[in-house]
């Protein structure tokens, strides 16, 4: 059954976590580039990925094409073997990923990215073309649906949206916004209305934030789509990391992005109250983005097993809420077997010397920017004129 | 070149991380008994999380047979598939870990750690022949050397020396113990000078506390060792978790064990402190256990490279010190790109409502133990009245 | 020169801080009645307050009534002895506050607050009438100008104000507020909007919240009046207590309230900061409420003193940013002796057992409301439910 | 009766709180030089100081006359106005104690401590000169007993308790000292055996560190003396700030000394729980230094209410316990009227963006050290050098 069958019949659809930061930490991407070309260099390990999160649980295995838009990997060239096309990588990501599901019970859903090209201020046509690149490798491999996520202009959005629309296959479109909307100010409710009028028929929020702001932005989509009378199915995935100190420009511009954000992982108890609030708030397609890992996807797939009438293959090796914890010696750990315990712990963070929150950095700190001025001159001062112009 | 040879001519030996948490988090290993029925279950899962080390930099691969005893194994029964036997738990893990080592340089090592029927109270014979099953196996694939690793008892881990060392292979040995010592109130410099009269060329310490405590530890071994004018090289394989607020026996009272450990973990920066700590403490072979992740292991491999004269081959991946973020296109994220940076931040949790430090649970909480014996009276009881007794 | 006088020449005019919490903490006022009999039964401990606020460089000196109304001091009657009529109280609180102003060059400003006439629903007669009988006393001890304070509802705000302004005198008017509004859901600006129209000269708002709150208050109060066109005098009395967690309610929900506020006890330098950012917001009646001590006060007048021109009297006992520290022994607390150090200072706690935020009480929190119930069901359930009710 | 015949009969004491930090909040006494000539320029200020301590339990009214030796005051001259001499503060100081402690049922005590001769290595001679200069003047007011308090060197303490004897008076001794013992390496145990071979009749610690570290060095000084078969009489006025995170030389090192505090402050149930720990150890003069202001006094008074029989005068405002909350609006805030509640609670900060525990300043801190030279250079770095030098 398809994407859109599953989500019409009122199933819960859950999907895959986070692949860029879960192999930069397996030492298969590069932080700061963030290319996909371990489908090609390291198929091994990005198919092991893929099935640690369909064991968790994920109905959905996305292509693990992020940022493999031409103009991306070309940007990035230093860093990807030149000799590794941008077909070869979406053609292996998608292999990969069907490989993978037909293990299982799952959907492979191709997906596109924002683009350089679009912040270089090129045209539409060049934009879509990038786009339209990939979606003839989803076209040839004949992906189940298309993704079309991580967008902070939702024009561009709308963009990929109309040419993924092309295919004839279920579109999904993800915002990586918080509840202040998109870089140009366009609201989440105004987002939504605009993808769901280009031909998504599942719109929501990915990335940037935590699963608490997240949800409020997704809130606000469905607010917005109600207002419209449009309807479309919901959708999230976001951080599984604590983000409350964060900007309208989400986790980036956190001190601690992206190598020191470890004291802000979720546990799966923060998971697990996550996916029962998104799915009160009428989310049906519950996954996550940068830093689930597959326990994270597992705790969705449990704390939502009572509505689905079933666990996933991972859930042998885990006991509903420690319980697994009851054959222990020491009798203070048996005492953890049980829900009450670990869903009133606040874990500590054994950093006694380190704060609970940051000032996130960017436009606002305007100290830091000198700083950086001073630090980088040649190539920063005059961008940061510009940037600073461009704000006002 | 063997482990004793690579140590005496003065290399730095980089060890792997930890299997039973990484693979718990990627679904295939159940905490509470935390055996290692994956290398027969899902030999693929096992291989990868191999590959994944070595390629961080680890030159030993430790084979995945943690708990594997058969009394262990037989106790966790329920959990275990009834048809996998002890030794084809050891066989299985045994081969996957000479086949990714074949991939690169590394060493095997065959490993033994505390037994359940050590503490049940049975006998010297018993326990010694529970260690010589698995070293049966060991012998018959040839690994390359042996460790007694996780032991909270010197005794029993004489014990295991004694039994490892009639196989004639090189025998490192390491406690789980902090700078208090064994459970039995033995120094750490004794048990460090007993393992080495009882054979060990390598003796250290793992897991239970997180990297400072434990140089502590192992600095007070080579204290011992040289009170004594005893010679071993030294091991560490720490936590990849902050934990100041332990008491005697570790991350394991504390009330965030095992679930809520996430806002403990350490960054990549904080074990490049570790690495440097323990080298200029004398330490040789150092690597890490309980949530070490293979690029915990890069961490070490990128600090010491001066050391060494090369990187991992993970480091394709891996600008040091983060320089990969000088492309970013925020220029406050590239000012990022330094040493200073990292190694000044203080990480924010993103957990305002949460504490630092956690009071560990045990014996000495007299309220908790009430509780305890409240909620699970009939088998918990009878077992309090004889541990509170015992402790007097 | 009067009060309006000074601030329509611009002058900036510098308030007094709390007397309940800081007499309560001397000994003088009981927590939860805060009702000032001190003035009858102790006039040389609130003689001395008034004396060190106005060393401190206050220029209004209130008189001690807070809570001082007839319906309150009878129903706090068994605290109150019960010979101290309210009028005697009103009377030495204007003698005492008369007496030290003649010290300086302070204004005595009499002060009313809510009443628990008004919370039982009461009539505007016998509200008015409350505020009529403390007015008489001000009238008759000649105060310089009238103080309507601590109002959670602008409606009884209104009444106060319109029976200040029977004296002729000028009102100023402040409500403890945050930028949710009033208990009725009435705005800020509305509330300003209000209070001017009813006669008030000077609006603002005291107490409940911390400074950055409080001033967030002022600015949408200055934004209605500005709507509105309407013209008045802006005016600040914040706690000194960081409350960034704090609900529509302030910090009498906090769990900390009143007995455990000391680790958000604002510093000095917080202060500075404070009364910088009340200045360019345009307030030029600057003091502080609950938490507020001399020393806070003394900060106002410290960071404002180039704008002044001069220093308050305390601060002969004080170096401007710490530079009395620059004969310390110790190099490292003379390094302390400058600005930037105490700007950028982020103070510990010393309490790494202990959270960073709370979450407050309330009506939100449906669990604590139960448990409130079961504790004393007698005297509360009846009530819960009635507040549930008004609640919806 | 005197202090020992009190003491002897197994009476508890209660001693006063802090002068020095408390009259600097109020206004009278300037940080860094710590001078008392308040009881010459102010005395309204000491005297209400002292009657707040009376009426909050304390049974001891201490002179104040910290740091008033003739050296002190005159190495402080650019503060202290010249013609107020050493004779003068001391009388006046004398004068003031008495007056109050006849309000009551108090002691007076007369108290000296640390000198600058002592530090700049002036001789024996010079130095007990200085004290008997004090103890003229306690001896021609007639104080009823003597303190030497706040010493760092055990030597300088013996020599003051030498010249203290001489007037036949019963003399206790504090120093204010850690569990590491005195700056020369002098352990807390041998340190209470000279003082009290010195002719100390009651010894102890006072000042820099929190209660809980401070209890802990006079259980040595216990120890000390019961190695010794000495007998004396234990005393404790520890800071009300909490310090887990002190070096050797407690609080002043801390980075938020003397003006970033407050978030250390003690509640008044971490004082109850400080002064029923001080009862189990044995103490039975019990008071404060630095920080604690009467209502913490009056909390060491309620703890031990039922082994004393009686309450202070202060606590007519106060409830026991948050008793006094029963009658507060919100049913939420009723809930607090309990012992358990306030025991219980872990007071937030309000400070997300502050750690929990600060690194103290100080010669481990190379580079701290380094970054004073480069400020200071002409008046820092020969002192630094030699003070290096001392230190190997």
């Amino acid at each position: 059954q398809g994407i859109l069958e599953r989500l019409d019949a009122g199933e819960i659809v859950i999907g895959d976590g986070g692949f860029v930061f879960a192999l930069e930490k397996r030492g298969y991407v590069k932080a700061g580039p963030w290319t996909p070309e371990a489908t090609v260099e390291h198929p091994e390990a990005v198919r092991q990925l893929h099935r640690e999160f369909l064991r968790a649980g994920a109905n959905v295995l996305q292509t693990f094409t992020f940022y493999a838009s031409e103009d991306k990997l070309e940007n990035r060239g230093n860093y990807v073997a030149e000799k590794i096309s941008c077909q070869k990588v979406n053609e292996a990501a998608c292999d990969i990923a069907r490989e993978v599901a037909n293990e299982g019970d799952a959907l492979v859903a191709g997906g596109v990215s924002q683009t350089p090209s679009y912040l270089s201020c090129k045209d539409k046509t060049e934009v879509k073309a990038a786009f339209r690149q990939q979606l003839d490798v989803f076209m040839k491999k004949n992906v189940d649906f298309l993704i079309a996520e991580y967008f902070e202009h939702v024009e561009e959005a709308v963009w990929a949206v109309e040419v993924l629309k092309e295919s004839g296959k279920p579109v999904a479109a993800t915002m990586c916004i918080g509840p202040e909307g998109d870089m140009h100010g366009v609201s989440p409710g105004q987002c939504a209305v605009q993808l769901v009028k280009a031909g998504a028929a599942i719109v929501g929020v990915n990335c940037h934030f935590d699963p608490e702001t997240s949800l409020e932005t997704v809130r606000l989509m469905k607010e917005g789509l109600q207002a419209a009378k449009l309807k479309a199915h919901l959708m999230s995935q976001p951080l599984a990391f604590h983000t409350p100190d964060c900007g309208k420009q989400g986790f980036i511009d956190l001190p601690e992005f992206p190598f020191g954000l470890e004291p802000r992982i979720l546990t799966r108890w923060d998971i697990q109250k996550y996916a029962r609030k998104a799915y009160d708030l009428g989310i049906r397609f519950i996954g996550g983005c940068c830093g689930f890992e597959p326990y994270h996807i597992r705790a969705i797939a449990e704390e939502l097993a009572p509505e689905r009438g079933f666990l996933p293959e991972a859930s042998e090796k885990h006991g509903s809420w420690g319980d697994n914890l009851s054959m222990h010696t020491k009798p203070w750990v048996r005492a953890r077997a049980r829900k009450e315990y670990w869903e009133n712990l606040k874990p500590a963070s054994g950093r006694p010397y380190c704060p609970s929150m940051s000032k996130p950095d960017g436009w606002g700190v305007t100290k830091g920017a000198k700083e950086l001025m001073q630090q980088k001159e040649a190539t920063t001062e005059q961008q940061l004129k510009e940037l600073f112009q461009k704000k006002k």
